[in-house]
């Protein structure tokens, strides 16, 4: 797997929004914007298996993120990759670590469908100032 | 076309970003950070005719982009649209008129292969805490 580029890393590890593009059954792109969690290697999201983003996935299996710094958005990451593994979350432990990472707590109402998905990194694009500066595969 | 959610309609006439999907020939998509320009009705993109997102378009128009509100980005807004005109940027004038959107001031050295792509709105996604409030097709 590719390294993620050390100019860009702290971007995985602080608490950001990364914004997940999955491509739809009509082969059609979406977009939106989640949590995630970074274990060095891997990227993981928590997500139920009654949304459409999971069909999309059931389906293609490859991903891209962007991640920008909010204290310059002209530095972010790109994050090619694919969902490696798509497993329950039981009792949503995997959800509740997040909540913990981003500094929320709320009750989970939807323990039972949620989803643990496990993004391995493809490629890494990192751009500054509106240059890729770094392109690790 | 369908009208932009009154209640998120801020994050389109606000100079923010927009993380753009496209989807590449290999059917994966790509996500990139984007500066962008609306009319009350389309999105206007600034791009070259030599990268790989043009490319992209080409082959297929369909897109997404997602735009968090800086203040706060479990409010977001995703847009579902089709490339519907691509054009040359005569003198880059249109670049230069997102340069003035967002503060910035540079030379443009790469004006002989400026585009404007124009995104005819699909549909609309409004997105508050997680959950979606409103979707206008």
């Amino acid at each position: 797997m590719p390294e993620a580029p050390a100019s860009h890393v702290d971007l995985l590890e602080r608490p950001l929004f990364a914004h997940l593009a999955t491509v739809r059954p009509d082969g059609a792109p979406q977009s939106s914007v989640m949590w995630f969690a970074w274990d060095g290697s891997r990227i993981r999201l928590t997500h139920t298996s009654t949304r459409q983003k999971f069909a999309n996935l059931a389906r293609e299996p490859r991903v891209a993120l962007s991640i920008a710094d909010p204290d310059d958005q002209y530095r972010f990451l790109e994050i090619r990759g694919t969902a490696q593994e798509i497993e329950d979350d039981p009792g949503a432990e995997f959800y509740r670590s997040l909540q913990r990472r981003y500094g929320m707590d709320y009750p989970i109402t939807d323990a039972d469908v949620r989803l643990v998905i496990t993004i391995r990194p493809d490629r890494f694009v990192a751009v500054q100032g509106g240059s890729v500066v770094g392109s690790n595969t």
